[in-house]
C-alpha cells in the first residue's frame, strides 16, 4: 500500500487528492486558490469534515509548504515518507508526449518547450512541478497529459487543410484535450460491457466540453483541436466558427487577433448567445422560463453535440455506448434528456426514470436502445494516481 | 416562347446561358474571359460550334455590348427584343433576400450594401448587372442569390455561440452559399423518388464544395458559413480549423488576420495539404501513384463529407437520398466511392456499374441500400432562367 498525490496546478491554483493505491481509496481532497493574493484558500476535506482556511499564499512554493504541512498537521499522514509518488496533470503534451512520462530535467525542458501550444497552461503546470520537486525532491513524480490520449487518431483524423508548412514547422493540427478523462470513461464503459473493443462516444460535457470517438481504448477522433477552442459551444467559447469570422469582426470593431480570439475563448458561447452566464445551471434555468436566448444556447449547444455523436457513431461503424460526464453531464437530466431524444433516429431510447439520477454511474437508456447510454462520473485525479502507479513500479 | 439569358459575372469574367422558356432549351451558352485585360475572350457555343475569340475588352460594358452584339451578328436571335428577361446570379442576399428579386434601385442598393458580407463577389455582381442595365434598359432583370435557398434554416442551425451582439450589429452567422444548386439538385431527386416531401442530402463538390441537408424543398443545414470559407476540404480553402489556429499563426509568421485569412482561403485545403494542386484530379491522380500527401487530401476531403452526412442523415432523422453534384460530384468516381463505401454503417450500398458513369443523371446505389444515392449534374442557370420567368410573368 503506498500514498500516491495527484496534482492540478494551474497559474493561482492547485488542486491535490491523495489516494491509497493500489486500493484506490481517497485519503483526502482539497484546493488552494487565489495563490499570489493575501486573501487565499485553502480548503481540505478530511474524515468526512471540510477545513477551510484564509491566509496570505505568496506563491505555488508557499501553497504547496502548506499543503504538506497540513497533511500532517491534521493527521492526514503521519511522516511526508508515506507519500510514494507525485502525478501532475500537463495540458499539453503535443506530439510527444503519446503517454503519461516519469519527470526528469529532460521532460521538464519538453513541457516548457510545449508552452507556446498552451501558454495559458503549461507554465502553470511547470510552476505546481517546481514546488513539488523542492519540497519533495526524493519522491518520484509523473507528468500526465490532457492530449496523450488522443494521440492515437489517424493522420486523416487530426490535420487540418492548412498549409503543409504550419504542421511541420509550428505543429499545427488538431491534438484534443480532457483525454484523462475520456480514457477514464471509455474504461469504465468497456468494463461495464464487460467488452475489451467497446466502442465508446464519451461526451465530458462541463464548462470546457469535447466528444471523443474510442475504438477498442483508443481515440479515434475529438472535438477539440489545437486549443480547446474548438468544436462544441462552452460555457464561453464559441467552439466551431467560420475562420472568416475573425477577419471581419477585426474590420467592424478595429480589434486585434488576440482581443478577438479573447472574445472567442472568454466572451462566447453560452455567454455570448445568453448574453446571462456560462453557467449552464442558469441558462436551464433561464430557458425553463422562457428566456429566449437561453434557449437558443441551449438548442445549440445539444444540436452541436448530435452532430458530433452522428458523425464518430458513423467513424465507429456504430457506437456499443454513448456516455455522459462531467459537470454537465453528469448533472444535467435536462441536457441528457434533450440529446437522447434527438438520437431517437439511431435507435436510442431513453429511460426516463433512470435519467433523473445524478452523479452516480447509471445506465440511463432502455433495454431496446441501440446503442446503451450511461452516466459515469469522471475521475481524472484517479487515472492520474494509476498512471503514477503504473511509471514508477517498473 | 421566349428567350431567357442567365448571366454570372465575376470581377474579371461573365458567364452566360441563353434558354428559349418554358421548354428550357439551351439556344447558346459562353463566357467572355480577363475582362479589363488587351487579351481578353470570348468563348461563344452555338449549333454545336464553339467560336473562341481574344481581343481587348476595356470593361464589363464593353464585354457585354460584345455578348449582345455577337447574339445577332451570329444569327443567334435576330432581334434583341427577343430577350425577355435577364438572371443574374448575386453571391450575397443576406437576410434580405429570402428569394430572387425583380431588380430595382433598391434591390440594387440592398446588393450594394450587402457588399461587406461578400467583398469579393457583390461589387463584381452588380457591375454586371448595370452594363447589362445599361444596354438593355427595359428588359426585366432578376437577382437570385447563392444565399436565399438557406435562409429556411432554423436559429439554432445558424447561429454562432459568438457574442449576440455580433450577429445584431453586424449580421455574424451561418449563410449558406451553392443554394441555386442545393435547391435544383434536391428538387431533382425529389422528382425522381416522385416524393415532394423527399429528405435530400446535397453534396455540391467542386473546387468550392459545400453540403445541405434538404427537408421537403428546404434548406435546413448547410456546411458553408458566414463566407464559403467554413464546412468541407476545397481546392483551396481550409473548411473548419480550430479559429485559435489564426492567432497562433499570427504570432509564428508575424501575419496580419487579411493574410492568414487568405491562407486560408487560397493556399489550404488539397493545394495546402498536398502541396501539389487545388485540381482533384491532380490529386486523384498523384494519390494513386502513391503520393502520401495526396493521399492523405483525398481522405480528409472523403472523411468530412462523410462527417457531415452523418450528422445531416440524423437531423433529417433519415434522408431518403444522397446526391452528389458539381465537378467532383459529376465527375469522380473515386470519390464518390469511397463517400459510399464509408457510409456502409448506416446500410449504404454502391452500384459499383452504375457509379463508372460520369455527368449524368444517375442512380448508383443497389437494390438494397438503405439511402438512394445518386449523380445529378447541376445547372444552377436554368434555375436562374426559372426564377426569372416565375417572377417577370407576375
Amino acid at each position: 500500500m503506498k500514498k500516491i498525490l495527484s496534482v492540478n496546478a494551474g497559474s493561482s491554483s492547485l488542486k491535490f487528492k491523495l489516494f491509497e493505491m493500489p486500493v484506490e481509496t481517497v485519503i483526502t481532497e482539497g484546493v488552494i486558490e487565489r495563490i499570489g493574493s493575501e486573501e487565499a484558500g485553502m480548503t481540505i476535506k478530511f474524515n468526512g469534515e471540510k477545513v477551510k482556511k484564509t491566509l496570505s499564499i505568496k506563491d505555488h512554493n508557499v501553497a504547496v509548504e502548506l499543503l504538506i504541512s497540513n497533511l500532517t498537521d491534521l493527521g492526514i499522514i503521519e511522516d511526508l515518507n508515506e507519500i510514494k509518488g507525485l502525478g501532475h496533470r500537463v495540458v499539453h503534451g503535443g506530439e510527444k508526449f503519446v503517454d503519461s512520462a516519469v519527470i526528469n530535467d529532460r521532460v521538464l525542458k519538453d513541457i516548457d518547450d510545449l508552452s507556446d501550444l498552451a501558454p495559458l497552461h503549461n507554465p502553470a503546470n511547470l510552476t505546481g512541478i517546481n514546488a513539488f520537486k523542492r519540497l519533495l525532491p526524493d519522491v518520484p513524480a509523473v507528468a500526465v497529459f490532457d492530449t496523450s490520449f488522443h494521440q492515437t487518431m489517424d493522420e486523416e483524423a487530426y490535420m487540418y487543410a492548412t498549409p503543409y508548412e504550419w504542421y511541420e514547422n509550428y505543429g499545427v493540427r488538431k491534438y484534443g484535450f480532457h483525454g484523462t478523462s475520456h480514457k477514464y470513461v471509455s474504461g469504465r464503459a468497456a468494463s461495464i460491457l464487460g467488452k475489451e473493443d467497446a466502442k465508446v462516444i464519451v461526451c465530458h460535457l462541463g464548462n470546457g466540453a469535447s466528444l471523443c470517438a474510442v475504438d477498442g481504448g483508443k481515440s479515434i477522433d475529438t472535438s477539440m483541436g489545437l486549443t480547446p477552442l474548438e468544436g462544441l459551444v462552452m460555457g464561453t467559447r464559441s467552439g466551431n466558427i467560420d475562420p472568416a469570422v475573425i477577419e471581419f469582426i477585426e474590420k467592424k470593431e478595429n480589434k486585434t487577433i488576440k482581443e478577438i480570439t479573447h472574445d472567442l475563448n472568454k466572451k462566447s458561447g453560452f455567454l455570448g448567445i445568453s448574453g446571462i452566464s456560462n453557467d449552464s445551471r442558469d441558462i436551464e434555468e433561464h430557458a425553463e422560463k422562457g428566456h429566449k436566448r437561453a434557449k437558443l444556447a441551449q438548442d445549440m449547444f445539444v444540436r452541436r453535440i448530435c452532430g458530433y455523436i452522428a458523425q464518430y457513431n458513423l467513424e465507429l461503424e456504430g457506437a456499443d455506448a454513448i456516455c455522459f460526464t462531467a459537470g454537465i453531464g453528469e448533472n444535467s437530466a435536462l441536457v441528457r434528456e434533450e440529446v437522447m431524444k434527438r438520437l431517437a433516429p439511431l435507435g436510442v431510447t431513453i429511460n426516463h426514470d433512470a435519467n433523473k439520477l445524478r452523479g452516480e454511474e447509471k445506465l440511463i437508456s432502455t433495454e431496446e436502445s441501440s446503442i446503451n447510454c450511461y452516466i459515469i462520473p469522471t475521475d481524472e485525479e484517479l487515472m492520474i494516481a494509476r498512471d503514477v502507479v503504473r511509471l514508477t513500479n517498473k
